[in-house]
């Protein structure tokens, strides 16, 4: 299940390596069905917020219409940043799943653990490596390409 | 400067508080100018990222047309949450004021200092307890208005 999952995450991820985003994907599941789906869009939109986490937990949202995600599991391809995990606490979800790490800004452990228990008024239950390399391989090609056209 | 446009801040939590939302405000300030401002909606918007630093930073974003506000300051009634804090770091802002500190989810040092130098690939220049006061008896209002409101 946890696999099926990351796979629609990878997905998303995929939608955002063609259009030229760093690709992160990102699905919110409730009662085992998909009701948030999300890639990354910073470029597009613009916007620093744009992540696939907050895209796919504002759609939850609005779906469920309530900021409440409690009975919801989000996968992402990509450990958590400060960011999307401060928005996964703050709405209440569940559990995490992630794929590949990030050294860099992962706060998942990586940098810092925002989800230690009792460290917040809402703990999450996080696993992270679902499906690690897959998740890996997509953004290292994206870097691998983008360094290649920045030399030519 | 600081405290005018912590001033600024504190209206739009009073806009918040108005509609019966937790009394957070903040604006993006560029260039001496308010370029976004925002006010906590998270139950009218049903969203639990619809805080008051993600709605300024956002609205500042669209009148920079950036997602990068490296020249930008925050102003914010009270210490960023992990999410805002990471927020601020993701869109690059130089420079974040907050008024009053919360021990319990604020992320400028009272649970994690996510601001911690060379921690991300972005640093900012934190000042807290700007018109402290002001911003925490705001809060504590409406809390004692809401504890009122639930005993009757």
């Amino acid at each position: 299940m946890e696999e099926f999952f990351m796979k629609e995450a990878l997905k998303e991820a995929q939608k955002a390596y063609c259009r030229k985003e760093v690709p992160i994907g990102a699905v919110v599941v409730y009662k085992n069905k998909i009701i948030g789906r999300g890639y990354n869009l910073r470029e597009k939109k613009k916007s620093a917020l744009m992540h696939a986490e907050i895209v796919a937990i504002s759609k939850a949202c609005k779906k469920l219409k309530s900021w409440r995600l409690e009975d919801c599991e989000l996968y992402v391809t990509l450990e958590p940043c400060p960011m999307c995990a401060g928005a996964i606490i703050q709405s209440r979800i569940k559990k995490v799943f992630f794929g590949a790490f990030d050294a860099k800004a992962g706060c998942a452990g990586s940098t810092f653990d925002l989800f230690e228990k009792g460290k917040f008024n809402h703990d999450v239950e996080v696993t992270g490596g679902v499906l690690q390399e897959d998740c890996a391989a997509l953004l290292k090609t994206f870097f691998k390409e983008l360094r290649k056209f920045d030399k030519s």
